[in-house]
């Protein structure tokens, strides 16, 4: 029996593109040091009789600075078990496994924690106020998100593809799932008991799968993007992969963490539509959750997306809302109380797709869905994208199912925003005085962005919401035209004075001219 | 020592009004029988030396049909402790005190509940749904509020006086606190121990206080009106009453409900703007919650009113979400979201009120006003009224500080709403696929409203969002004026058809007439 020992360097994951490498993992030099937030794997040669996935428990503890971390390992097939470990703090860390086996069991090793290479940030997290988000190292994260469900499941060709047009595309998240919903060349997480559609043993995965598919992870790493993992969904009812046990979904979860969670570009969402999973109640998905916290020593952020019935935003173990809503996002009114039910970030992750589609919830233009980006900005949200424009009616074949390129008018456009919004102000845009519908988002005294959605207006009165703390600051102002993606700034400073009990504004200067057309912004900033 | 029983009938409750007697309870001949959802009290001597409030427990267990209830009793001061109870179930009931005073305990009685006088719908309890409210006889309760924060704490004249206004005003709710918020005859509800604002003793009630509370609380019932009863609030820093220690909270809600909540026409509202008092946390409030659950019998209906922070309001003793919020409900794809995140019937009892105040959030004309009630009802929901309509510019010498006369041109408005939701479905108004942004409110297939607010178009194109299960039903329509107080009936019925996979209309009637005014709206309801 070995012991070998695979680090993937942090480098690996956030530099460049790694060849692909169909079915196989991303074989890497033997290491002793990993970086801060990079993945460090142990490899352990054990049995491969039996059903690994049930009769091995193996986990390694992990100790740096008196503080322990116990690693969930996983079987990959073929006697083969590993865990993964992404450490985040710096220093020497020891480790030691123990398994029911006597062959994993009392392995120990050494490695480094170093500093991590440019371009690694780690992790995102919750901003500190939690209605925002930052990387570990601190570096702003903005969620300027797009949808392609089944797109890492496609042949390497059409992956290759996606991966392309993400490199230049405005998107740093992509929600996808494990179980395809669409058709796709992976199909069998599960290894085949028979010929039927549901002819598959929830007992035994098929690590070339998930290996597959964690390397799709790996590769949007590479480019800097969040994999947003959707675990379950309620469109494959032919296979049936939602509606297995409880003791197959939590089997289920505790493999999904072990393989992916040490990824820092991973994301848990717990279901796609959530409440048209007709075989798990809301109780059911608490359950999940709290399988899911037990089983991810990485703490990766968690969501679960909604079609009509809203999860309770507030439990614990929900770190953002995740929104599908096709009519919130038409009206930073609409936005507000989402926020303040939910009391942490809210994502719209489907506000209706910019699309070509007979079906309504796939027909929007690219202006109406740039429109929805905007209301959930100047409301203190994030909005995702999806795209459906297929030759001929079947969404299926889309950006949206299975990846590809982009065709919409809409990602230049989020491209744009997601500037505005790296130029913008920390930890994020949030709403100002929303009670008094002032339409406006930013952060008090310093950074307003007012949007004006579908009307035209030729000229905006200079009036800003103050407090008692407002120090009347002075402004620059620029029109901003979100669809046609121009700048212009008002010459000049706007020096604001006490108007009334409730707003600033600068009687030397009443108005601010627009240009009469849609879609127009402001961006009010202290000088 | 004498056992003496006092029986309240319902329908001294619910019937005529009963002569003022300040200061003092309404004395009802002793009764072998009650009501059900009447009032039956117990009254017993006994200890008044020491603390009564602190040193006697006192309950009775009263058994009916093999089903037991405790009740606890109060000290009504000079030797006399009470325990009142309202029936809910009719038949035979016996009853037992238990008590740690010999002479409180044992004492036994038995005493039948009838049925219910005319007027006597019993207490509003949610509707199955959880959305809606219904009486407990199965009567529809559509709540249409005011706020008059200290009315009952007024002079006698001056109770009077409001009472005479609410006898013929729309509103079957108000909302009331029991401590004193603007100026008012009744200020202590604690025995004073010296002439500052703090020198007052919370473990000593006042009953005098209480008991002249209690009078108002039955004067709102005897009108058929629910009496919201504020139980602490941030305006009283001077006095303190809401920075109490939490024993003294304790105390104070088991006081609270041994006393009023036998009333049938009372609910609970935790605090009015919970999120400004600043020596309680959420957790205070939720350890509140959890004492008065358990010191109600009567499980009366409990709320909680915010200003910017909401509470969460899925909580489960919460039974309806009261909401303050400026801007929710100018749109109805506003006010959704709060019934997708409560999950149970929400009332914006805050809307900013009607008025002629320098302040903001006193200065909505009676349109205005109305627009939000009309937005509201589309939405699914409830809103509340309030009026500071002021000689100079007091807002505290108003309706929503004391009560007395009401001048607003909203209430006949909402006057004229009161009647076409009292005309409309059970259990109540739901949104109609708001997805999809329609501004309908209704039940499918059978009864829909249509709301305009402020756009004054001059036709409506008839379509209605249909499902699967759609019988195309046919329907008249009325076309309302919610200012003009108008309903005028669209000639003939409209028999509807497939449009498109999403709705139906009538091929032969392609649009709707309307007047190019504001305010208007549409009841289309089945034929």
């Amino acid at each position: 029996m070995t012991v070998t020992r695979r680090t993937m360097l942090g480098a690996a994951v956030a530099g460049g593109v790694v060849a692909m490498v169909p079915g196989g993992a991303v074989a890497t030099a033997l290491a002793k040091s990993v970086e801060r937030w990079g993945l460090y794997e142990i490899a352990l040669d054990g049995p491969s009789g039996g059903n690994p996935f049930d009769d091995v428990r193996l986990t390694a503890t992990f100790e740096s600075g008196g503080r322990t971390i116990a690693v969930p390992g996983f079987y990959d097939g073929d006697g083969t078990y590993r865990i993964r470990f992404s450490p985040g703090d710096l220093g020497r860390w020891t480790w030691r496994t123990a398994s029911n086996v006597a062959a994993l069991d009392g392995k120990t090793g050494t490695m480094t924690c170093v500093a991590p290479a440019a371009g690694n940030r780690g992790p995102v997290r919750m901003s500190r106020d939690g209605y925002h988000f930052v990387y570990a190292d601190g570096t702003p994260y903005r969620p300027v998100g797009t949808t392609s469900y089944s797109w890492a499941l496609q042949s390497d060709a059409r992956c290759a593809e996606t991966l392309a047009t993400l490199k230049t595309a405005p998107f740093n998240k992509i929600r996808m799932c494990v179980f395809p919903n669409v058709a796709s060349v992976a199909t069998d997480p599960f290894v085949r008991t028979g010929a039927g559609p549901k002819d598959w043993d929830p007992a035994r995965f098929d690590p070339a799968y998930f290996r597959r598919f964690e390397d799709r992870i790996r590769r949007l790493g590479a480019l800097g993007i969040e994999a947003d993992v959707i675990l379950f969904h309620p469109y494959d009812k032919l296979r049936g992969y939602s509606d297995m046990k409880p003791a197959d979904d939590a089997r289920y979860l505790r493999y999904i963490a072990a393989r992916f969670g040490a990824f820092r570009n991973v994301w848990w969402a717990m279901a796609n539509e959530y409440d048209l999973v007709e075989t798990k109640t809301v109780a059911d998905w608490d359950r999940l959750f709290q399988t899911l916290v037990a089983a991810d020593p990485h703490d990766r952020l968690r969501s679960i997306h909604n079609l009509h019935v809203y999860y309770d935003q507030r439990k614990p173990w929900i770190t953002h809302a995740s929104i599908q809503n096709g009519a919130a996002v038409l009206d930073d009114g609409r936005v507000h109380p989402h926020r303040q039910f939910a009391q942490k970030a809210v994502i719209f992750d489907e506000v209706i797709y910019e699309g070509n589609s007979s079906k309504r919830w796939a027909a929007l233009t690219g202006e109406q869905l740039v429109e929805r980006f905007w209301w959930g900005t100047i409301g203190g949200c994030y909005v995702g994208h999806g795209e459906v424009l297929s030759a001929g009616d079947n969404p299926d074949v889309s950006w949206l199912g299975q990846g590809g390129k982009l065709n919409g008018t809409s990602p230049a456009r989020i491209a744009f925003l997601r500037k505005i919004l790296e130029d913008g102000p920390l930890p994020g845009i949030d709403p100002i005085q929303q009670f008094w519908d002032y339409h406006l988002g930013g952060r008090d005294f310093t950074y307003y962005l007012k949007y004006f959605g579908r009307d035209t207006p030729t000229e905006w009165k200079v009036r800003l919401p103050t407090k008692a703390a407002d120090p009347h600051n002075s402004f620059r102002i620029d029109v901003i035209d979100t669809w046609n993606m121009t700048v212009t700034p008002v010459d000049g400073v706007f020096t604001m004075q006490q108007l009334n009990e409730y707003d600033v504004h600068d009687p030397a200067r009443p108005t601010v001219a627009l240009p009469g057309r849609p879609y127009m912004a402001l961006r009010i900033v202290k000088v």
